[in-house]
């Protein structure tokens, strides 16, 4: 189940780098780069850093063939795409809720300690888009616009707490997925920011 | 003693962190991302580098809550902070002092060759910041102002050579401090630069 | 052979690094870090994504004094290696095979599966170039320009293909080396370029 929704998940966030990756005129390569990197950079950076070898998509190379062949996809299918703009928000919403999950898990089961866990959950949701956009020369669009981190912390403090208070694992991930999926909603429906921090003194450093 | 002015040192590169996260509207969520890069990526760097696995900050939990704190504290009280400008500078020496010295402890421990022992020190000490520039969208800083990743460098040198010499650990501590605090400070104070490399030809690759 | 080939190869990308480091006004240590990167940060990346440590640089110091010395000497001899340009454009896509086909074999030693095989011959052929322009701060060009990475898919498909066909060790990589160049050359030659995918629509994200 959380399977199937992560190969969904994969294949959206990697048609969303494709669409950056063509918004800079890359070629069909660096389409292919930005898809991948998008949909599976979340969950390399997170294996680095819990030192999780071998790294999780070596070892399923069906994940690699979906997510270039999702991101070259697009190429043919962007002009359609705005049509589809509010499911590929749905769909993207539904990665960030099932790559927090796994990524919690993923450090759970290693042992790592509880903040690590929730770092390790965040990481997974947002790295993806982060590199996406540090490939693409600008700066990281998730630590900017609408609750989009914020609702991956959430989910991740929401599941580690079910999941210690001894509630069924279904019940758990259904919790999860339900607040997430309503939190993104609501955020983007109503464009629900963080507060902004400016700060415009000359450098000190 | 040397946990002492790194946990000192982190809190200020976190805090500096947070003013760059600041200059480029990025909500709460990003200014504790971007201090926590600044002051632990440095370290985090090195480890996957050296393949120093658990990484380091996973073990300890204390310094994500520090860092994290120093970064959203910032925001309530950046509007004093240009007062405090000088202390902040001092702070920022002595992290860069003390994290590369620690940066080169790690690679000795490991077992690692002398150019790696000092390019592990020079990471720790310039990669957070490096990470906070990327993150930010800018040229990195410290490989173009006043003497500072030459600090570093020196400050590793020095440190290693005085180790070897057999000279007691904290006098050979002591030394790597003054002398890394002194050039910095002579640095900002002269606007002591490194040699600019400026070549403007097309690219020919 | 291989090895006389790569040291030429990293001395090669080192001074391209240089260069791009002087097209940012860095100095003699910035010039340096760049030098670094782009001549080892292929490698580098790829041994941090197959958990191949220690990394490989890491065990040969002679590859740290020889880029960074590479790259300091860029800065004495740029105003001349504009006449340099044709033998730069040959280096380069020598250093592209080279580290291509030696990416290819250090996932193949490690036991990974084939997709993964090419994509950490890819990644050590071209990851120094994008860590070059993401430390300038530019869209990398490896993923924009005239052939270059798709010429690394190609040199790493064949010499796999011929591999597995149990063809000569010598004629393989022979094979892989004069495919490469003549690909890589007509490429710069009558600027032939993958399509590009251009998009514009606004962010849907």
């Amino acid at each position: 189940m959380l399977t199937s929704i992560y190969l969904i998940a994969i294949t959206a966030e990697a048609m969303s780098g494709a669409l950056a990756a063509g918004r800079r005129n890359m070629d069909l390569f660096g389409v292919a780069v930005i898809a991948f990197l998008t949909a599976l950079g979340g969950g390399t950076v997170r294996d680095i850093l819990l030192g999780n070898f071998p790294v999780t998509w070596t070892q399923h190379s069906s994940y690699i063939y979906l997510t270039i062949t999702g991101g070259l996809v697009t190429i043919v299918i962007a002009r359609f795409m705005r049509h589809l703009h509010q499911l590929f928000l749905v769909l993207d919403a539904i990665g960030l809720v099932a790559f927090t999950v796994i990524g919690c898990n993923v450090a759970l089961n290693l042992g790592y300690q509880t903040p690590v866990i929730v770092m390790s959950g965040i990481t997974t949701g947002i790295f993806g888009g982060i590199l996406r956009d540090l490939m693409c020369n600008r700066t990281p669009q998730v630590l900017r616009h609408e609750l989009y981190a914020s609702v991956s912390l959430v989910v991740a403090l929401v599941y580690l707490f079910l999941l210690r208070e001894g509630i069924d694992d279904d019940i758990t991930l259904l919790a999860a997925f339900s607040l997430g999926l309503l939190l993104r909603m609501c955020a983007i429906r109503w464009k629900v920011s963080l507060p902004v921090f400016s700060y415009s003194q000359a450098r000190w450093q």
